[in-house]
């Protein structure tokens, strides 16, 4: 299969781009090529040694393998204009970051059509666009599979192997567990980061530390994409901060009556958590 | 004065631990002595080649400068014990947390008796103790100076030389105004972090990326130490944490009508912040 691999990705942001630099550095590369919808973008692939192009039938016509990289909100329809010029057995998968509505939307499009799953590589940074892109980003970085019962175990044998390739750990769940997983883990942090950084007086911002820094560098994201992903995942981050409120609201209570050991046992529980967390997958 | 300069260090904690160390490689090192109430610490402080010993009254007795780096529960009996055995314009600052307390407590103590002036220095770590103690721990860090109307120009200008020769950057404020902008800036992120950690269901946890690790990096922290700082910083903390709540609510109310513009707008202006502190000072 090395010999006729042919990859589309199509969207040259920090994930689609620093996808195809990854992908460049494979031991036997395969063809790559990137859409993108704007020009500009086009050179600055192309710079890397990237074959790149704005003509979507082109990019995915020879492809038997590709990667949708772009904002979610765009997929659909790329979706919907691709699939009548696919190849039999196109392994067609995603970087997105809520799972259930990509599956609801591109599922019934590619059944019988192409090999599509869903996958959620976790990887990402403060810094978005094709210009922070890297050829390790991915590296070590855990990709969520998320097959559905319409899934043939081939396709998500292939998903495996793709991100495997680029130095990824793959786990697997369920679009829906998924997202709620994620909700709490990652978009809900993500929220409470941006918060935070907004109720500091800036007065107090003066007297941060490295603590205050690392809590809160996740706010320096990319704002149109994770607005896009809260939305996207709007019922299970409601849930998520609802949680976190009841815990909040226990804590507060603790606080006020000064109860010294109360709060060391909540901040104990944490501890153990979280250290255990420290070394790496 | 460098030549008949000797400091002892209350307390082989981190910080204490650290600072002694810093010391160690000052190029003009002064006469350091670490204090300790427990046998075991004095050991593993002089395999570091420091001074150390649990004699509380010959440890200060000789002393022009004295560092209070033990919990802050400990520092006001300290104080009391000590005072009557130190030399004329002894030095004395501590590296505390919650600054109003501390300066209810020492500052009458010392009245009259010494140059006190509480300090603290915005460095620390998830490990606690001795063995976490590294020289470089105040290189570039911010030290707030907390003086009051009853401190002397020239103890303020002490303190000052103390911490930059260190390699720390000053800033000044009075107590209070320290307590309410670390009550926001450290004290109130400390707590959501532990909390959004023991609200994370443990399958969940398998999906963590960098942003989950680094948003909870501080909820490794040592609970003792930080369920004393939350107590004796209450009032403050929870005026923080009512402030963010009410935050929290006007942000729920957009996710819940799905209003990505809005959404877009709480995280460009987070977005803006915390690009401006990405440099350090």
């Amino acid at each position: 299969m090395a010999a006729s691999r042919s990859i589309t990705i199509l969207g040259p942001g920090l994930l689609g781009g620093s996808l195809a630099l990854a992908l460049q550095q494979l031991p036997h590369p395969p063809t790559i090529t990137v859409w993108a919808r704007r020009t500009e973008a086009i050179e600055k692939v192309r710079s890397q040694g990237l074959a790149a192009t704005t003509d979507l039938l082109a990019a995915v016509r020879s492809a038997n393998e590709i990667i949708f990289c772009t904002p979610m909100g765009a997929m659909p329809d790329l979706a919907q204009t691709i699939v009548p010029h696919l190849q039999p057995d196109t392994f067609i998968t995603d970087i997105a970051s809520v799972k259930a509505p990509i599956e609801s939307a591109l599922g019934p499009i590619f059944q019988g059509k192409a090999r599509w799953i869903g996958s959620h590589p976790m990887a990402g940074g403060e810094k978005a666009g094709f210009d922070a892109a890297r050829a390790d980003l991915f590296q070590n970085a855990r990709v969520i599979l998320t097959p559905t019962p319409a899934t043939a175990p081939a396709t998500l044998a292939q998903a495996r192997a793709f991100w495997t390739d680029l130095g990824c750990f793959c786990l697997t769940t369920d679009p829906e567990t998924h997202d709620r997983a994620v909700a709490q883990i990652s978009h809900l942090p993500h929220l409470l980061a941006a918060l935070l950084v907004n109720a500091v007086d800036p007065n107090a911002l003066e007297f941060r530390g490295p603590g205050f820094l690392d809590t809160t560098r996740i706010a320096a994201g990319p704002a149109p994409m994770w607005a896009e992903i809260l939305v996207q995942n709007r019922a299970a981050v409601l849930t998520a901060l609802d949680q976190f409120h009841q815990a909040t609201h226990h804590t507060r209570a603790a606080l006020e009556r000064g109860d010294e050991k109360e709060l060391q046992e909540i901040l104990t529980a944490a501890n153990h958590v979280r250290r255990s967390l420290s070394a790496p997958a």
